[in-house]
């Protein structure tokens, strides 16, 4: 599972995996980052670079699927056409992968994560490192929620017996 | 000249060139149309659909850049994260075709062409089916209007010695 927390200056990706080994189904890091958008770029290049590496990451990892956040807004309409923008361009390369995307809103993330939907970003990180068993935080607070949003994913897929889970 | 016009459920896309053989520069419409995703698709497929209607149209017409319209909004901000998403796609197909893109105000489009900033979209198609000589009005107002911002690009370079007119 590739999930994907979307920001018109920093991208996190996160790829999390479901190991069915055990007695119980076991949440694994795989790997997790931030893409880095040249603000001196013009948007055309930024978008192209944006789409270039998550196309990169997903070719190299091979999710089954990609996760992303839905946006809700109290911000003006100027900061969601940019977010839009960057948005588009990661489904796009979902799309371009041949891989679907789920769309996951910040409540329901947060209430599969921490339990709680109102959750601090501080709380998605820690439960983030806690369910992953990470030695530390991710890179940064953009890693930890597509890593979260990832593993909602998974919460969900397990509890609708979909793709995702074991079987 | 390659402009386009984005839109959630219509994209419009028109090619003008300019004949420099005459005591005159002329406007020439090569092609234009109106790219319609398809609304039954979620919006990754349809994203894929625009970006790969698009990266066809610019490897076909080869345009020397790719002019597209400012947005402002008095419309909400989910309007605008999802003509945003349209648009970063657009962005993107240019970039990865190696193309340039020049961004202009709704304003500065429409005085450029109808001589007058507040003009309604039928002057718009009027004035852009009579720039071009064409015998009847583009097939959409999508497609008028981007053939307006590729009319705006190549008018304002004229005007300032750049790239798109003649030499």
């Amino acid at each position: 599972m590739f999930g994907i927390d979307c920001g018109t200056e920093f991208t996190g990706w996160g790829v999390v995996e479901v190991d069915c080994g055990g007695r119980m189904d076991r949440l694994v890091h795989v790997a997790a980052g931030t893409i880095r958008l040249n603000k001196k770029e013009k948007t055309p290049v930024r978008l192209l670079q944006a789409y270039a590496e998550l196309t990169g990451l997903m070719s190299l990892h091979e999710p089954e699927m990609v996760a992303i956040e839905e946006v809700f807004f109290s911000a003006n309409a100027k900061s969601a056409l940019k977010l839009g923008q960057v948005r588009g361009v990661a489904m796009l390369a979902a799309a371009s992968c041949g891989l679907g995307v789920a769309e996951y809103a910040p409540l329901s993330i947060k209430s599969s994560v921490v339990g709680y939907g109102l959750a601090q970003k501080e709380q998605v990180q820690f439960m983030v490192t806690r369910l992953l068993e990470l030695d530390q935080a991710p890179d940064s607070a953009d890693a930890a929620d597509a890593l979260a949003v990832a593993i909602c994913h998974i919460h969900t897929s397990q509890t609708q017996g979909a793709q995702g889970g074991c079987r």
